[in-house]
């Protein structure tokens, strides 16, 4: 095989993602030494596993936060969080994860090790495996350090049928815990603010709470977790989707305090930015109690609220009682408030 | 909604990253429309469906290919091809596909919307479906126009059990038609090179070809795409992971004349060059002719040729008898010869 790789204070280089020695040698020392499992160890361009009669459910996301390590998380374990939710948000338990690394030349091999062995870690604690991936890299400049594209599979639990367009007039709007905190975290780091608290990501594996949840309620109507483009986006579309109008009680709404001094001090609106450890539930109304209580008995639901109600409304609005007892529409976002927040 | 895209003349810009208006108009005006099916349909953050009990395969390739635009293809098309394939090879029929586009800001919109088209085209030539996706933006200098990112799922027969440690000694190597077409198309094109022939990338989805081979020789025991690293690279991998030796007839090796030219005017070996629609297989010797048969049958297969055994060797190595008598190692690509071929 080629030389050894100098982790401490290697770079990648273009021989990297050239399918060679040196490709071998990255995939082994770094990919397969921290991502270890029997269907990455078969070592085919493909992973192959058993699967029983039922229903699955495939998502994908890019990533491509800045900064790619920031107070709460880092690109590693945000690319496994992000995933596994959107396999979680339709109730179904995930199995697992594809990586694809993007990666520019020059790229310390010291960070990219220690983004694997936070992707490990999240994928160990998430209960997920990584089977399958790859490596490219692109000339310096030509990217920015790290790309990490995860895909991921799942399978739904029968009886459970949890989709975008069942939201019904009179149903409950619960939101998992306190709303803003990733977008704020990234935000500070990125602008170098210092806060009296630390703010920190809540990126976060949602499906243990969401595993919960099924078993309270298996009639759960929608999940859906509010990272780009916030509550305020997410909400939106599941209007859309459901057709229906949707009337929130900004009071209920949780913002930690130190977000909405950040947020009052920056201009931004916690309700337009992103989440990566929270989900909006929405369930008819004699469930939601039930629900609560189950969201209140896992740690990353223990701030869960009920936020309002679905209404009937052809324009499909979502309006909210302001906390001065006002009413105000809850727009989509227009343009980008917050680029490459995950 | 927002203002319509402008698909003759916009450009990519930050808000179509941000989870708000820009970024639904962008799905549905663009991913939407071409990549329809009912699965994307549901639009949820992941796409459900029904599996039989069996064995799945699920495979996921990140493309940086450089010109995104080359003779016989472009990302779009490749994106499909290079993941179709790395699913097939298992002897699974692929069936569905993740794509997570990363678009750098400025991106003409005209472009994206032809990529998106070769995409949907190869896609339906495959007879795959595209069922879920996710769109990033980076900033200009930041990313290189477009890279995506796909995964794949398929099933596998009952029955068929290709991997890549069953080579053994005996065992018919066999590869499904020339080699190095897709590398020195995309070189040529890199480097405004003028032949007389046009050399176009065999960028193809081999999936019906696997599907004619598995039909006729159940216990085919290895498929690997010779992608990067080319033959050479593959072979070697193969070699390592059945823990055989190979030895190859460089005259038996189908090389395009034209090709044949390039790589000499070049100072290249055709063996080292990517190929995006070429397989190679392997199998008990007693069923190369009924396999070789099947291959030629197929229109992706009609230069399928026998080009070498496997033999015993604790060493590993992949020998080749070369055209003047002589034998030589083909060793392993050593540092990278075509960086972002694919």
């Amino acid at each position: 095989m080629s030389p050894r790789l100098n982790l401490a204070h290697g770079v990648v280089d273009m021989s990297h993602g050239g399918g060679g020695r040196a490709m071998a040698r990255l995939i082994e020392t770094l990919f397969l030494k921290h991502l270890d499992n029997e269907l990455l160890r078969q070592g085919n361009d493909q992973a192959r596993f058993a699967v029983a009669a039922g229903r699955m459910v495939m998502s994908t996301d890019a990533h491509v936060i800045a900064p790619l390590f920031f107070p709460g998380g880092d690109i590693g374990s945000l690319a496994v969080h992000g995933t596994v939710n959107d396999v979680a948000m339709s109730g179904a338990t995930p199995l697992y994860l594809s990586a694809a690394f993007i990666l520019e030349e020059g790229f310390p091999l010291a960070a990219l090790e220690r983004i694997v062995i936070s992707m490990a870690k999240a994928a160990r604690d998430a209960g997920v495996a990584v089977v399958c991936g790859d490596t490219k890299v692109v000339e310096k400049g030509k990217g920015d350090g790290c790309f990490i594209t995860t895909a991921g599979l799942g399978v739904v639990p029968e009886g459970v049928n949890i989709s975008g367009e069942r939201a019904r007039r009179g149903d409950a709007i619960l939101v998992s815990g306190s709303v803003g905190d990733h977008g704020v975290a990234i935000l500070s780091k990125r602008e170098h603010l210092e806060f009296d608290t630390a703010i920190e990501s809540d990126s976060a594996a949602l499906n243990g709470l969401v595993a919960d949840m099924v078993r309270a309620v298996p009639d759960i109507h929608c999940l859906r977790d509010p990272t780009r483009g916030g509550l305020a986006a997410t909400l939106n579309e599941l209007a859309r989707q459901s057709r229906v109008g949707m009337q929130l009680q900004e009071s209920a709404i949780p913002v930690r305090r130190e977000v909405a001094a950040a947020c009052e001090l920056l201009g931004l609106d916690p309700l337009y930015i992103a989440n990566e450890g929270k989900l909006i539930a929405i369930c008819a109304a004699e469930h939601a109690d039930a629900l609560l209580t189950a969201m209140r008995h896992h740690p990353l639901g223990r701030n869960a609220a009920v936020i309002g109600r679905v209404i009937e409304d052809d324009h499909q609005l979502v309006q909210m009682e302001t906390a001065f007892g006002g009413q105000r529409v809850v727009d989509w976002l227009s343009g980008e408030q917050l680029p490459r927040i995950c």
